[in-house]
């Protein structure tokens, strides 16, 4: 046995939330796809079968107020809400990110009001906060400007409404500095909108903290909660009255069963809600998040840089040196929880990895991605995975 | 036995469709209210636990290939199309109504072109389109004119953009004529958006037949899809490349997995996707629409005004008259797959319904609602749903 498999061996023994492992469906695989979709929590099965044949099959119209169907948005807003460092009635779950990215970005832009017309977005974004950040500056009047997050506190200005940021980059893994970074745009008078698709349930994000505007996030990543599951939209509470959805549905009316023919928008959170909540992926996500109980994100936190780390040292020890470039920062303030290295032969890699237990993924056109979830993934994952990345590379 | 008693009696015993009735989990009450929440098919409950514990517990990543994840938003608008007079290609199926709305109504603006700057909705609409209506005018500079659906063709000009219409009545029950209005829009210049939650899976539609521009829908109703299923858009082949959508999110790219920075729509009814499709209630609604094979349009629709003439015989004989108001039209022509009947007191005569068995609902101020689905809906209910209303009246 190798110096590593016994160094894994000591830090799964005292890895404190080795027992959540127990609380996933999971097998013999070294599963680091959970930035892209998150294992299957054994709560939820059960509950799914609950929503449709008993609330769906047998209450049918009635769960809509008996099963809680109706608060089901802002009930699941609530409970992601710790783990992202936000009181409660901030925050209200469905439609998809993009669609979140939409309402967040264009209300951001109506809070700044007259003479500010620009949209700033991060230049190395994941393409759909890019592509909606086109749409709702062509919507809104405004020129778009995309810049490196590292250059946006030079590119703000007057002129500058809003800017959307990721709080960690997909490709890379590399973790902004959400609090420096929201403080320049708020020097700047602009209002911010974080993208939080892969830092949610992997770091603390502390959004009242550091005074975030607006931020969405999607729940199938490190919030597991199920293949396209609803989305978010967190809308700080002292912009709530001033938050104008450009998606205003009847579930975001202050009256929704009134039927009335003018829109006069709900108090708070609700009014980041659109049409009628998609039960069956909100419920499952419900279940889903039960996981989390007495789970601080510190902890996570700790345990997400102990396996990246960890990762980065076996890989160091096992891969000929120059085989690969890493893309993550090695700094911890500057990372996330995945890891991404780059080489040319990156797809056909990722084809033997996977083909030999070891599921990471791949992304166009050099780019190998390790997600590292710590309520599932271990450290002897983490040493097995790194082995066979280099009899893969050999 | 009464006279209306042996009626159904026969009526049921001579109907093509009663036998598909064991194909939805069913029970002792009269449920009349699929026009709200489709009752629960029993190929569904078995389907989702597949999903769930095998497509997302244990192929994970795997399944947005192998089970057919990804390409789920066309393939199932192709199951939903002839259901629609749609030929294939023509409908994806994601997001909410209110969104499909906000979708169809601004790409029928971008269509229209310079100097069209009005948009024509239906007066009586229910209330989410206008209000999506409402803010789509705002962000295309347009005009928004309510205008009830039979003053519609006298409305239109040169200005006009586009018409988002009904094509049943949510609150009347009153169908209005897509075909002649269609063309009026048309003849006038403009672009027609017809809302279908209240036809699609009730009565023929014919978009393709009768040139429909562009349509949504939601699922859940006659659908049967379940609570919140995703909803859908139509978008005629003809102008699928000048569709030009406001949500453009990275599932309507070209090259979704490209991860390309700059923006460029794919071919077909593809460009309507946004986000990632919601799988579990997707997979859902997929199963749900089995109990479609081998039931044609006009059949249901025929059973449908079976269905409701039947009732109205029911509640003249049973109940006194003008103790109610019956607002939805005695002509087939105008008539959908819901009787509204209007009294006073519609929201307590509600309460005591439910309490004896008999499941429709109540729209404030003053209407009760029943709507009747030919797929699991018989003459007998009708008759006892109309004989328990009498008696609650009373």
């Amino acid at each position: 046995m190798s110096e590593l498999n016994v160094r894994a061996e000591k830090l799964d023994a005292a890895d404190e939330l080795a027992g959540k492992r127990a609380e996933f469906v999971t097998d013999d695989v070294v599963y680091l796809d959970g930035n892209s979709l998150g294992a299957l929590p054994a709560v939820v099965p059960g509950r799914v079968a609950d929503v449709v044949r008993r609330q769906w099959g047998e209450l049918r119209i009635r769960s809509w107020e008996e099963s809680g169907w109706w608060t089901a948005p802002e009930r699941i807003g609530d409970r992601i809400a710790p783990l992202v460092g936000a009181a409660a009635g901030q925050i209200v779950v469905g439609d998809s990110t993009s669609v979140n990215v939409f309402k967040a970005l264009v209300g951001a832009v109506r809070m700044a009001g007259e003479g500010r017309d620009e949209i700033v977005v991060d230049a190395t974004t994941f393409p759909t906060d890019g592509y909606i950040a086109e749409s709702a500056a062509r919507m809104t009047g405004c020129a778009l400007r995309p810049v490196a997050p590292a250059d946006v506190p030079d590119a703000l200005g007057g002129r500058t409404a809003a800017v959307l940021l990721n709080h960690v980059d997909y490709r890379t893994g590399r973790l902004h500095d959400l609090p420096g970074l929201t403080d320049a745009v708020h020097e700047a008078g602009a209002y911010v909108v974080w993208d939080l698709c892969h830092s949610a349930g992997a770091l603390p994000v502390g959004l009242d903290e550091h005074a975030v505007d607006l931020a969405v996030g999607c729940t199938y990543k490190y919030l597991n909660g199920g293949p396209g599951s609803p989305a978010y939209l967190y809308v700080r509470r002292e912009l709530q009255d001033r938050f104008d959805s450009p998606l205003p549905g009847w579930n975001s009316h202050a009256e929704p069963f009134g039927m009335r023919t003018g829109y006069a928008p709900a108090a708070g959170a609700l009014r980041g809600r659109v049409g009628t909540p998609d039960i069956l992926s909100m419920l499952a996500l419900e279940a889903a998040l039960e996981v989390w109980d007495g789970v601080p994100v510190e902890a996570v936190r700790a345990k997400s840089l102990a396996l990246t780390d960890f990762f980065l040292e076996c890989v160091a020890a096992y891969v000929p040196e120059g085989r690969v470039e890493c893309l993550t920062p090695v700094a911890h303030a500057e990372r996330g929880s995945q890891i991404a290295l780059r080489c040319d032969d990156a797809g056909d890699v990722m084809k033997r990895l996977i083909a030999q237990g070891v599921i990471g993924d791949f992304r166009a056109p050099d780019v190998l991605r390790f997600g590292f979830t710590p309520l599932y993934v271990g450290f002897a994952d983490v040493e097995r995975a790194a082995r066979v990345l280099a009899g893969t590379l050999d």
